[in-house]
């Protein structure tokens, strides 16, 4: 893109690249209401104390606080962040992910929702990180989840990965590949070689592809007191990575197994098996993915875009059977979550996908004279009545400036009704004019609607 | 509703409710993008500097800070209006319409953009006002302006009148009245009876429904020192409200002209003519309509819910030639702006319309026995083929069980298949139960997708 954003972090598009991100979203929804999935909206603001329950990610949370609020009249209703201070945990603040708030959404209204209950979600997210390419500081994510009431039958597992592999291929985007892995698996595995502090082990191991396997083995030993054998131990389980379920035999080969990470072995069969059949080519096993953030219990998942790995994850996520309860009632969920501004940073500025033309019009009615402009109407009516956009021009300038008009937006046809009310249509991309009845006259299929093409 | 927001001013929906409001959305983007719209959006935040530029509502503005921001560090960078104080206008606060920061985009891609520029924008947009029904502190907007380059023919106010007309039509709502005036012919009148302050005359008449007239003549006279004459007249002018084009004599009998009340008159008569030939019974010339804001400097254009007009405006905005410019060079624009979230809290609360099922899916594949999961898969993967929502089952639970759960969720049909591969597909509705094939059968059209029906 030419264009830099005027305000750092926060990404704009032109009206032509905003139809290369509406056709992501849409093609998202598509997608996601076959496999019924139901669109909810939770409210961009959260109370501080919501947001920072799990602890991890304080730093990059936006508060608000209302700008003419009278000092010492800042209450929890107001919700001022600035002047109660971020350990009000009453005070308001943007949300920074999605799955936070749904945790909430679904505990406030789980007497109104049918469980498993699945939702899509599509919004804008906050965070105030210092931005850098495919990160910014406003951003769209489109989340998948299923939750249970009390429990919720592993299968879904299966499933979700399953979807977001079909929605991922259905947009314009290169190839893409979901690496799975299985949180049962890994700590099963470090407690049986006697490292306990899971979390601690998979924070290290995050930092595999940044830091390199040997600054992983040094920081096993120094933070976590880990010995030689078990650092190499814990790096050799996160070395492993197959496209098929030969992996099972290669942490069986490891010789550490106990019943929780038996239990996370046979979970990750399961996804890669039905991948292996359904999603041939898009989902490995790799035991490297570790996911920072701590309420994922199960399946965790990450996806790179082939030749664009540095670009990190596009989508991620797992499975969390503690993120929301109500007193004893637990709702166990897995879900996917899919960086849509990211992916369409990136189809922008590497030309990977464009629009067949940058308006949704396709056709512009001209005037003859001035006082045509209520004929013009009617013909503009009769076209959009069967589906076709249509713009009538403002001023009765001579056909050959109206014609420009139309190029210079992008509208591949203008109609010209003359004196006597006969009608015709002109290509303007090819000059081809012919007889029309604004009452039968339609585009070519391919020229109706606007289509988003892959490069 | 039966629920109340968990947070004041904060609505959020349960699924089947926001069915309706995606109805809405959907036809409303339909219907702007017939007519030429192009869809754009604008980032959530603005520079507090961009936001007061017009002065007005400050009050309502909520500012950001980063929570974890390093005291003494705060920088236009990272936009902290708590730490640097509502007297920066480098810092950052959230939207509350989107007029100003559409005008923005405008002037800082002008370069790119090809005028009249034509685009709707569906967002949402926050003011932290005390929350009542009808105004909340988080809601969506739904605008569509036409922006030129230098100049802008007066015929898009008589086209936007229009389009927002069939917009508001397509929705499932009660009649509608778009109530229309014009500020030339209210300032040309109110200079033409000596009253100067156009914009002290405007707050006092747009004060009319609320007070009534006895007050606002007090108010005209003490505050800005109107004769007892003077503020009569203006009562008058206030008073005329027509259906068709003859408020244009109402007007010429109070006996005061001059040029702008004509250019006024002329363009409001402009309006109504059309309005009367293309959207009978739809619009209104009302000449108490003010509209606070003082950018509009032509048309303006208030909106009211027959039978629900204590809700406010549902669809507002006007004229306006002086919002955005760079250097020498004006934008001037036309635009109306629909409260989406006002408009669809009033159907839900009152039941005015409702989605004809809970989810979007229409089949759930049952499961024979637990190993038929993947057979089931391909059954459900045939007919999202071909459009038709579909989920499958997670566990082989009794076929009563399974059929309960579609009940639950609302889903129509249910889909079988014997351990012979033979299929059957269940009517839950009527009972029915019919042969099927996954490859060819379809539910009735009516079933196919969720609809939103009025009520």
């Amino acid at each position: 893109m030419a264009r830099t954003a005027s305000l750092s972090g926060f990404p704009e598009w032109l009206p032509e690249e905003r139809l290369v991100e509406l056709h992501v979203l849409d093609t998202l929804r598509r997608v996601f209401e076959l496999h019924g999935f139901s669109s909810i909206e939770t409210r961009a603001v959260e109370t501080v104390g919501q947001l920072l329950r799990k602890g991890e990610i304080d730093k990059e949370v936006y508060g608000l606080s209302r700008l003419q609020e009278d000092d010492g009249n800042a209450s929890a209703d107001t919700g001022n962040a600035a002047s109660t201070g971020k350990s009000d945990p009453h005070a308001l603040a943007l949300h920074f992910d999605l799955t936070v708030p749904f945790a909430r959404y679904v505990v406030e209204n789980a007497g109104y929702l049918a469980f498993p209950f699945r939702r899509y979600q599509i919004q804008k997210v906050w965070r105030g990180e210092r931005p850098q390419e495919g990160r910014a500081r406003e951003f769209t994510q489109a989340d998948i989840d299923i939750v249970g009431d009390g429990d919720l039958p592993f299968r879904y597992d299966v499933e979700i990965a399953l979807v977001i592999a079909e929605a991922l291929s259905a947009l314009p985007i290169p190839a893409f590949l979901l690496r799975i892995n299985n949180r049962k698996l890994a700590e099963g595995f470090y407690n049986g070689i006697g490292l306990t502090d899971t979390a601690g082990v998979l924070r290290s191991i995050d930092k595999l592809e940044k830091i390199g396997p040997a600054k992983v083995a040094e920081l096993l030993k120094s933070e976590l007191g880990a010995t030689d054998e078990q650092a190499q131990s814990a790096l050799k389980l996160a070395s492993i990575r197959t496209e098929d379920t030969s992996f099972v035999e290669q942490v069986r080969a490891l010789g550490v197994s106990n019943e929780l990470s038996e239990e996370g072995l046979t979970e990750l069969e399961q996804v890669i098996a039905a991948a292996v059949q359904r999603a041939p080519g898009k989902v490995v096993a790799d035991l490297s993915i570790a996911r920072g953030l701590d309420y994922y219990t199960g399946t965790v998942v990450e996806t790179v875009l082939v030749g664009h790995e540095q670009l990190g994850s596009i989508c991620s996520g797992g499975r969390y059977d503690a993120l929301a309860s109500k007193g004893n009632r637990k709702f166990p969920g897995v879900g996917l979550s899919i960086g849509v501004t990211r992916l369409v940073s990136r189809i922008l500025s590497q030309d990977l996908a464009k629009a067949t033309r940058s308006v949704p019009t396709a056709v512009l009615v001209a005037l003859t004279n001035d006082d045509s402009w209520g004929a013009a109407q009617d013909v503009a009516a009769a076209l959009r009545g069967r589906g076709i956009a249509t713009e009538v021009a403002a001023k009765a300038e001579k056909f050959g400036k109206q014609i420009k008009f139309a190029d210079r937006r992008g509208i591949p046809f203008v109609w010209f009704t003359d004196d006597d009310g006969k009608h015709q249509v002109k290509d303007i991309r090819t000059g081809e004019q012919v007889d029309a009845d604004p009452a039968t006259w339609a585009p070519a299929t391919e020229d109706l609607h606007v289509r988003v093409l892959k490069a």
